[in-house]
């Protein structure tokens, strides 16, 4: 069975879908505008005032979201000029400008904040992500994430972990089984939910189950599923299940995953390893807008 | 010149607004559900199956959020009963119950990640708004957050940092006016930008502007501000800082603020330390959902 | 290899996730009401009088669209009580009744219309699926929808086909990959075309492609592919592409299906028919609502 | 009494609302992007690639809904040109290209469901619509459609009933009373019933009753109505209730209308003919993309 | 001709549309409470007091805006009991309750302003639309109100109207046609705009011109329309008006309208008269919530 | 201690968010148009007709909204060009055009009403703004409003008043903290209710509260707060109010204050008059939209 999807190099990363990018981008302003505005830049600026600025990293990492900060920009002002310098994906080191943007002044300031929260954000994600995915390289283990996303935030921070070099897992409830041990009871055991699970799903849905132990797992290969998902196993235990299900199924792990362990989880022959702090606990990479001559 | 505000520990933490969260968590909800809706728990958990099951901290922290789970609930179900053990801003021990939840098995099941994705994330500011906090305890110097927040959770970030017993900034562009060094170049100085400023803001909003030097800092308090943001200033220049100002305003400082740094800082006799990462780079407190029996 | 997904008798259809129910109900009042309301029943009919009535079949077919139904009067009046009394799913016979509504006159008269469109349309596109899955029955072959939905009600519409008892598909662009002739094409062949459609998507995202001729099939069949989507092909063809698959992939056709072609078509051996018209032109299921005594 | 409204050859169309447009194809292209997008196109589409295409029918047939395509394709890439070779309402023969797409690759493939969604399904009821005008030809009898429409497409539906040379009903509860049997009831009997939604109803506001038998309608006519609904009627019985009404109100006839019925019932001398299955029933017109050299 | 709708005494107002007032008290709750919410009342009252209190009449006026005001608290807190004591329309003497509320006083605080501004404001109306009737009483001549609203909040304003004994005139640009001066120019003349219009609206559609002179109007009834404005014209000419038009339209004037010249211009015979200020220049009604033992 | 805030001559207004006037804009044309849109328009006026129209002034006032006349015009047709001929906040004279639209005729009237709303209610609010201000010409007295707003319109309206020279007060329950009698009533007195505002206000919050009575007011300054409400007192009370504030706090008044006795209260040495009929009780500014050569 081949190694699952490795990026092409060639290929670019799926795009945002632009009504989201719309959506989002006009809420994260409403926040941020009140009722009342930008009172110190309207104050303060001239309304014909023009500035250059670059959107720069101050420390090394990979840069995610500047389609975003496009159009945060320009739903301020239409007339502000945005020039990506790199594109989503790229590792820029400290200093490097990731964007250009020229236009009148109050906008550039106004949508300042916003712009850098979805890029920071965004990047930060990514970068942790590389992280990762550089522990494991060598190996045939991807990097994916989670549902455990911040909410209204999931298409942008999977974006992000796909600009990291990471893998998507399923979007949401809607898109694949993933059968838990709760749901194993509720329906009466192993053979039972998946089988009540493959009657219910869709041809094009794959279906996942979650396994403790080594004996969930042989019942499970017995019954047959796309994909296995060993919980909180040790890289030692990991390894026999994998020879276990021998490329019937993908074999997933989740838990207790760091950047410490991470290494030694992917050589256990795993196929894909979740983390949820790709999304939920990744910091900031810190990216400045400096206005330039 | 009294220390500023200091949270009344009788007084129990503002409310979030309640369509705010209703709104929030419905985005939520239809990010996670999508078309065809949890497909895994429709297929295995019969319809009218109950469960009674607990929010569990896995790790010590500050719980926040929990109004915000409880509406995720009932807008799965309303059937379901949400019962809070703890309350927002109380720290509990690892194996700490937060939150009882019973009713209809499937509700839960839909609602869990979307409840625990905001707990996890709102718990986990306060959690490290909190280790802030007690760094800078027996100081007059108060911890506050910054408009660095995730697009579209900024309301629930911040109340997430009071719940940890930090304080709020400005909410946003349009309730105070904080002059920076952009702002100061293109209206001319220090004395012009404050000047229009106070002649464009309304009479209950303070005006706060940022110095990075004692010149600039000498010069702003013969004009006079509200605030005075002492950026970036090691301990012993903040300290020289608050002599010049002299309560004659709030002295804020940020910029070079960690766990590391934060006691020092504090120790300068500042009024106010800002720090984004409260909000932009927090890692969720670790909260589970156990089923009980 | 296994017949795929077929339902399951016991279980339960997927529900519809109640935030689109909510949204989509109150988009259609807001249609049905404008600015001014019911005209005719707040001049007629006294604020405090109550009724009985149901919601009955004039016609065979399946029921689908209760819950939506049920939301619609509460959208009205919350003092309406809706008791359903057949499921969705269900064949029902001319006069059959399917739900029992009573509480104040005016919203059971101000919601009829809102609840029997959404009722009329998906009983229509339940009973049209039935009858296309009542023809293939016998055979390997599950009908199944497409993305040829009314703007704004794919999921309802989808829902609708799984009450008839046909299949879902892919719910929109994002949740599988569907390579087409222009897809092809453009991406330099069609073993470029899955290779980049690996490499890009998810490991839970399954993969189709598109055939029009044997020789394509052969070339798809070398690479592998999760679904292959027989074009537009003769029974006796598919027969001989079905024995050429071999069980390797599930094999989909679409493409000159009706209620005259589909048992022949599904007497060919392919897995999936897929057929636009289950959602874009079912006639209505002729349901009206009664008052009784 | 003159003939009731019938279209002016010279005058176009009434434009359906722009933001009624924007908002649908909004929410039409979230349902269809999810939160992944277009997972095919961007794996497979070069970011740069250009296409020509045309939108060109499969069969003859009345194209609608050419603003609303366009729109699509503006809103998936605003850099697609959108060139329009028939106007709506036109009858287009077998082949013919309805409209010219020119621009990025990706965004028209992007768009094309959700744009031939509108079109085929709009272009189906305008078809269907001019079948039955046609079949009336000759006669003072109107076409027009009713409030069974499909939830949240009502402005779209009526729109193409218009292009297919029928007319507008009431749009909603809110524009124009009728009072239906349950009206009558409630309100104590028909000169109650006319009395009191006379006595509420702007001056702009028409009312129109539903009579059941030629007793009802003298009932009716001696107190006067703008129109009378005359409630599955025969054609004979029609042509006695016309006599009745003498010119002194409009006579729209509904129930048992369908293509073979619809002549005669036009025959009988009613203004006008409200058939629900115009925009409930009607099949798509089927369009389709072709990418052109 | 007999005189055009009266109110019923009997019958009582048409409803608000339940999810116009849910979506328009939201957003009124939205832009007051913002992020933070209600600062003051979380900061001062406990969570548990209760209270209870009346909105009291501070002047004579017509009420109006009940529902909406019970919409208001209970958005903020559903456990607030709110008890009208007299309906919409009744006249109320200074000092008289029109409702009492009962709760917990924090969401009776926080719902007060958003309440009270909508029924201010729709009493207001009321109450103004009274005086205007009261002129007019003894004549054939109504009340009625334009498309000059506060935008967002026609529906309100137009029920309030109503509420206060007048009539509505069109809700919008799509009940009715209304042919301007413009219009009129841009048609070739009356007679063709008027055809025009005929041919194009539905057949429940009325249709309106305006004209300046006796000689437009001569033009006008020498084809037909259902009303005449007949625009800023003198009682001596309107009176004229009047005897040309002779019953067979309806005779709506408007401009120069106040409370000083509506008794003359109702005593022309005129049967309506169309009056702007009712909705975009009424004060506001003078109504407090007090707090009661 | 200086005069608080007075309008910089040079300076600009602070712009309106530019989502804000968007989400509105759209809302109030949905309102107007309804689903079938401008029905007169479309039926009379050539789709390829163009026109050049004035917005003029009827009467004398001070313009404001021009910014959102122009986007209620590009929202209807995004070729009508707008020039605004003055600025919001100049005085203009009977006749005086403030602005030029030029382009597609049907765009045009289709907005025209939508446009006009917006000004002649902001421009109102202006211009009854001025005239409050000219009376308290030479006092150190600013005129500013309350939370007295029509609901979905505060942006708006505050911003009017800011062109017509008054001041802003708090935007909403979330930016500042005014205590008023209930509030003192329920957290036991004016030093309770003040500390505990103060311990929970951010420290950019200004805290109000209002008082009855100089013995209130000798209790507040004992104690200390940012602003002081003098609630309804005679103009030799406030001056003695304001001597015992001292310059210590601003001292603002409310009730009771109209055209007549607003230069008496502004002579009192008052710093902020407050009036709650700026924005619900302005009558409009007459402007209209005059078609030119």
């Amino acid at each position: 069975m081949p190694k699952p999807q490795q990026a092409d190099a060639e290929a670019g990363l799926p795009a945002l879908p632009v009504p989201l990018i719309d959506k989002a981008v006009r809420a994260a302003l409403e926040e941020d505008l009140g009722l009342a505005g930008d009172i110190t830049t309207t104050a303060t600026i001239a309304e014909d005032a023009r500035s250059s600025a670059v959107i720069a990293a101050r420390k090394e990492g990979v840069i995610a979201g500047l389609e975003v900060a496009r159009a945060a920009f320009a739903a301020c002002d239409p007339a502000i000029a945005f020039e990506p310098l790199v594109k989503d994906g790229d590792v820029v080191a400290p200093g490097t400008a990731a964007a250009r943007i020229e236009g009148p002044s109050r906008g550039i300031l106004t949508g300042e904040r916003t712009a850098l929260n979805f890029m920071c954000h965004m990047s930060g994600i990514a970068t942790l992500t590389r992280e990762y995915v550089q522990k494991a390289a060598g190996t045939r283990a991807r990097i994916c994430c989670t549902r455990k996303t911040n909410p209204g935030l999931r298409a942008f921070e999977k974006y992000a972990v796909r600009a990291g070099g990471g893998s998507s897992h399923r979007y949401g409830l809607f898109d694949a089984v993933l059968i838990k041990d709760n749901h194993i009871v509720a329906a009466g055991g192993i053979a039972a939910a998946i089988g009540r699970a493959r009657a219910h799903a869709g041809h094009l849905v794959k279906i996942e189950i979650e396994v403790d132990s080594i004996d969930q797992l042989r019942e499970v290969m017995a019954i047959g599923a796309d994909v296995v998902l060993l919980d909180n196993m040790a890289p030692k235990m990991l390894a026999e299940a994998v020879s276990i299900i021998a490329g019937r199924a993908l074999a997933e792990t989740s838990g207790g995953v760091n950047l410490d362990t991470v290494e030694a989880i992917a050589k256990s022959g795993v196929d894909l390893i979740s983390v949820g702090a790709l999304t939920h606990s990744a910091p900031v990479l810190d990216l400045g807008l400096d206005f330039v001559g």
